[in-house]
């Protein structure tokens, strides 16, 4: 649409240009790296194109409860906070490496009484260009090559990029599903850790291990118990916790920061936060990671290397809304939506008979569908058929037949532990209380399809 | 300033916190990466702490002439933009990971005209977060262990570590100076490529070379002939030029675009692009590769992987600020404006007969201080003097004792070839007018330094 009708002599250049390109050889083009080369359709391409395919064929919306990004706006202070900063011609040229000085102020001033220490910005604190950025910039600041880092699965996906990259090697602890998951509504911290298989996977090459909590897509808040005996381990073994706690403003239970439980856990633990998820700004690109001087100075160096700085008018309103939030009962508020949000959607699972697992923490809902028996002949295209667990049926399925999009979470597994996971569907509650409640219209229409 | 009173029992805690620590022996922290370990002081901080400490001991402002981020906002019409960007919901969540398609399209549409050919934004662009991570995703998506990259000196020093993290090799090809340098002014085509020693460098592992044009900090805009040499040997010996053309709105003579030149150079350029130098934005980190879709595949694969996605609303902003500077005389104006700043400045150096570069691109001005006889028992620091080439003695001396910041270029250098700039400070000239007149006031003072 933007495109300019172009003068004749262009023209003219364009078709011997096309000319020589149909009459010259060309060699091949030099090869990728062997990190990126493997081109496979990430699940949400994937998810997206099936979205977009009904409703271009139905001429109707689908309800989006799929990838996990807010379908309203930032709160009010933090986007008249952006505008504000704006007006500022500083605020517009470079911030400082490690971020804008006031905004590492301000997340020390906002992680003061979790932490239960004053946290210093100058060198425990620094600001990235998402949490996505300040997890690859730890792994590059930490990892040599074929350092090994744990994981649970389900994962989020970009770690195991993240890690490969700077030549890390993943090693997968699976979380252990609900034994009753398929019958009955579980609760997510009945997803539990094996602490033997994990101790078992540690080697003298285990640089780090990542923790999520609240857990994407399980909804799990790790307890106090299971993190002393990870926090344990990592001291034992002298191993850095990466703990991507993004989260961290939504939890429906006790929620406790692994890096308070003691000094030897701390001074080896990298806590990650995101304005993002907490300001429901996924697209402001503004994360943090705080922990030891000693450890923060190599995130930061990789970090400076690798986008140099982040966008400076979004981190001083993230600044702004930090320091509001303080104050003004938005964390409050925003665990009371959430809360009503949970209870909408989940109120169409309880209706038909689906068990789901409550979740303690985050924005996810991860659904049971083991009573749901897909049509025999119903035709699946190869993309959500060759190679792919059961999830991918029944995602393409819920969005074709009923105009939900849900993920699949075998996606956030190896192919191995696949099997784990491969009747459950995610939904993300992040959205307009309309679109879950049109949402729960849409599913009272799989009751005819359970057993 | 933003920490809290700490209630009793927290106090008592931390004390307790405290006490574990002293008494506990930890074992030394796990190694950071070998990429990033090297933590010498860089030139950026180094000048910065000098300044800083100048204004806090004098108690007068420095006229920053260092960093190349400008002293004043971005236009008006971008500002608006990024504010309306902000009001709507959709533009403060994930933009998808190749860039907000209207931005694409608003790209494709701007080099048009100079690409004299129809680019298509699904496959042929990819946004990035600012021009420096756009690069670091070029290295990483086509670097394997050992693979070389040529680099001319002198460099933009994020090039180097952009190349090394993801564990490429850097060969250096000097820029020749001008021969007279130090007695005449002379022209930034006067930087002169060696082509035999340039060919030299080529090996059975070169994967890339790295152009910058107009280039950073000579000023050069690399000739229609050598950049046809070089495309040439890119085409002969099969390797990706990486042509890095953020100051591309900027010249003050021909301008010539290597991916221009033919179709068979055309299809092994990665053309690179930055809003932040655009339009005055350097905080908002919005910049875009332009190349064929067999290579911004795999720029855009690591770029997802790297930062999953650009800021929403900045690039939404950006989109709309390139669509309005089709017509609206923003880049004619900024072209005027940057020639009546150079003239500013460089009127002192005429006055005073110090020689320099004259810029045929860019915003910055390298000025011969060779005839400037520093006092013999002035004291410098170690930082200045161990393992440093002449020039940050003059950028030390220049602030300490004139107000004025300047670069000093030998940090865009090998040892081996540092002595070719010695004679060197850089000077951005993307400052506010009366920023400029500031210095050629306090620079008048150096005549009585001239031999």
């Amino acid at each position: 649409m933007f495109l300019r009708r172009t003068p004749l002599q262009s023209l003219q250049q364009r078709s011997s240009f096309r000319l020589m390109s149909t009459s010259t050889t060309f060699k091949p083009f030099p090869t990728p790296s062997a990190k990126v080369s493997n081109s496979a359709k990430d699940v949400w391409s994937l998810i997206n194109e099936t979205a977009a395919s009904v409703e271009r064929e139905s001429g109707q919306k689908v309800v989006n409860l799929g990838q996990g990004f807010f379908s309203y706006s930032p709160p009010d202070f933090a986007i008249q906070a952006a505008k504000e900063s704006l007006d500022v011609a500083a605020l517009n040229q470079y911030a400082p490496t490690r971020g804008l000085l006031n905004l590492r102020k301000a997340i020390a001033d906002a992680y003061t009484p979790f932490f239960d220490r004053k946290l210093d910005p100058e060198t425990e604190i620094v600001v990235t260009a998402g949490a996505n950025e300040g997890m690859f910039a730890a792994f590059t600041g930490f990892l040599n090559q074929d350092d090994e880092v744990i994981v649970f699965e389900p994962f989020f996906d970009q770690y195991i990029s993240n890690i490969q990259l700077p030549g890390g090697i993943v090693k997968y602890v699976p979380l252990h599903p609900p034994v009753d998951g398929s019958t009955r509504v579980a609760s997510a911290s009945d997803w539990t850790i094996d602490f033997e298989e994990l101790e078992k996977t540690i080697t003298p090459r285990t640089k780090m291990i990542v923790i999520n909590s609240p857990q994407n897509p399980t909804g799990k808040v790790f307890s106090r118990e299971e993190l002393t005996k990870i926090g344990e381990l990592a001291v034992k073994y002298n191993f850095i916790i990466l703990s991507d706690e993004v989260y961290d403003r939504l939890y429906y239970t006790e929620f406790v920061r692994i890096a308070t439980l003691s000094p030897a856990i701390s001074r080896l633990t990298l806590t990650v936060g995101s304005a993002g998820k907490t300001f429901s700004a996924t697209g402001w690109r503004v994360g943090w990671l705080i922990g030891h001087p000693e450890l923060i100075k190599y995130v930061a160096a990789a970090h400076t290397r690798i986008t140099f700085t982040v966008n400076t008018p979004l981190s001083n309103a993230v600044a702004k809304a930090l320091e509001a939030s303080q104050s003004n009962g938005y964390y409050e508020e925003q665990v009371a939506s959430f809360r009503r949000k949970y209870s909408i959607l989940t109120s169409v699972f309880d209706e038909i008979g689906l068990p789901y697992t409550v979740a303690e923490g985050g924005y996810f809902l991860l659904v049971n569908f083991a009573k749901v028996k897909l049509p025999e002949d119903y035709f699946f295209p190869d993309d959500v058929t060759v190679g792919r667990a059961k999830d991918f049926r029944l995602a393409y399925w819920l969005i074709k037949e009923f105009g939900v999009v849900a993920i699949p979470p075998t996606e956030f597994y190896t192919v191995e532990n696949a099997h784990l996971a491969e009747d459950y569907l995610r939904f993300a509650v992040c959205k307009d209380d309309w679109m879950l409640e049109a949402a729960v219209e849409k599913l009272r229409g799989l009751k005819k399809y359970i057993e």
